[in-house]
């Protein structure tokens, strides 16, 4: 299962109800965050989220926005002993990384290591893997060198009992070895996995950070299960670096994902729902973010 | 009048309770910050304080807990369109606030002047001054370049009526000059302000940042009506770095302030009272600081 904590759905500007971007995503053992900005070392606390956890965060732009609360987590996992590396992922995280590591007076007194993520051209990059799912990026368009980030568990094959039945096999031990090993010999036969299967696919969820309206974007949001975008304006007030709602909403569209939320709100929204009804109209599964909002997501 | 509203009142790591360290001072048509840990912007969003007003930023020394605050304040300051130059005043100011400048991708559309605060040594050093109160900083003791700052209103001089009495003078425009311009001819001879006056006091309020107990904070805080000083700890915790609560308690006592104000408070204490009550001892006026209070003090 997949938990995801929106820790910050503002923008460029706090407001009193929205801190800067940031969101958890926890799945069994692992808690990375995507984007991580000021004040979200305390927004992790009053989400009553872990941060000596947190082994992976994933910047999309280097807006300080989306990453001047690095500062303070790295240097509050220092003072609270951190012993596990820490990897950050990012567009010229190098760079960055390097020169968040020079401010002011600090010695960390653990890895914090940087990775540096492809930012040009159209293609998705596998950033990290583990057994069970991978995080992929994919350059964006905005005014910066931009990433949008993608979680997506492994696709599972599993067995239709109908099908096997047709084989002679029952629910026991022997589905079990076939489901693991994806081939058994039974009463002579060797039967495979994709004889009596079939797929269940892994959980999807986009991130697109800052961008405009761009077709990296639709490539990678392709039937997710949830698109997190950027809508920072309405419609009339869309401006030459994000998109506004109804531009997410027809990229939501277009990939056919199944639910999309609308973040990264600009503070001149008091009320946003203006934006959600606008993005409505095109993509009817259209939810705002909230900071503190929680979404749980399972393999279907 | 000075209105001093206490934004983060806790230590290295935030807590559900206390941000980290920021002071907002406003008088009259000035409005600074001495600190600015991260969140500071959103702290003062939340105060209903505006901070394009604030054209001073004092920081105490470079932990980050006392000015990561500045990266985003900066840079909506910059997206708010500011246009009056800031200051930021601080031991080594040049060195730091040009790696915050380098930080990111950003462009400053206003100027950003560092001041050099200086760091060795036991004397005071006015580093801002106005017709009506001077800032004076003085170093103090902890791991790394540290300033103590200090308010201090103008004394004046007014009249006394009953002294002014015995050389026929009465309230009215008379004596409305002779406290403007120092000294008045009367019936033929020259009354002197010192002659009929006495001084009202300025407002002075003094702010440690982090530091051991020390004397030159001592030196500082005499007869001040406020002491704000780090008490990170209880007698029990004190450690190397920071004053505990006793210590903070006997500078109050022997530089004979009004009042202290314990700040700098570890998440250790999520009831604080015990570092108050441990003060009270010492030295009885003592209040514990909280996120969002606010003071205002007046010449007597």
């Amino acid at each position: 299962m997949l938990e995801i904590t929106f820790l910050g759905t503002g923008s460029g500007i706090p407001s009193r109800r929205r801190n800067h971007p940031a969101i958890s995503l926890r799945y069994e053992d692992e808690s990375f965050l995507w984007d991580c900005g000021e004040g979200t070392q305390r927004q992790l606390t009053l989400a009553k989220i872990n941060f000596m956890h947190i082994k992976r965060i994933f910047i999309t732009h280097w807006h300080a926005d989306h990453w001047a609360g690095l500062i303070g987590l790295l240097q509050t996992m220092n003072l609270e002993k951190k012993k596990d590396p820490l990897y950050i992922y990012a567009p010229e995280a190098e760079r960055f990384v390097s020169d968040i590591m020079d401010l002011g007076y600090w010695g960390p007194r653990f890895q914090i290591i940087p990775v540096n993520v492809p930012f040009e051209g159209d293609e998705e990059t596998v950033v990290y893997k583990t057994k069970e799912f991978a995080i992929k990026s994919i350059p964006v368009n905005h005014t910066v060198p931009a990433v949008a980030y993608c979680f997506k568990e492994r696709d599972v094959m599993n067995v239709d009992i109908k099908k096997a039945g047709k084989h002679g096999l029952r629910q026991g031990p022997l589905i079990g070895k076939l489901k693991k090993r994806g081939s058994i010999e039974f009463k002579g036969k060797k039967i495979r996995l994709e004889d009596v299967g079939f797929v269940k696919k892994g959980i999807k969820v986009v991130y697109s950070g800052d961008t405009r309206k761009c077709n990296t974007l639709l490539k990678i949001s392709k039937d997710a299960d949830l698109l997190i975008h950027d809508a920072t304006f309405a419609e009339e007030f869309k401006n030459r670096m994000h998109t506004g709602a109804k531009d997410a909403a027809k990229i939501a569209k277009e990939a056919k994902v199944k639910k999309l939320v609308l973040t990264h709100l600009s503070r001149r929204y008091q009320d946003p729902k203006p934006l959600r009804e606008e993005a409505r109209k095109v993509f009817k599964n259209t939810v705002l973010a909230e900071d503190f909002m929680k979404m749980e997501l399972k393999r279907q």
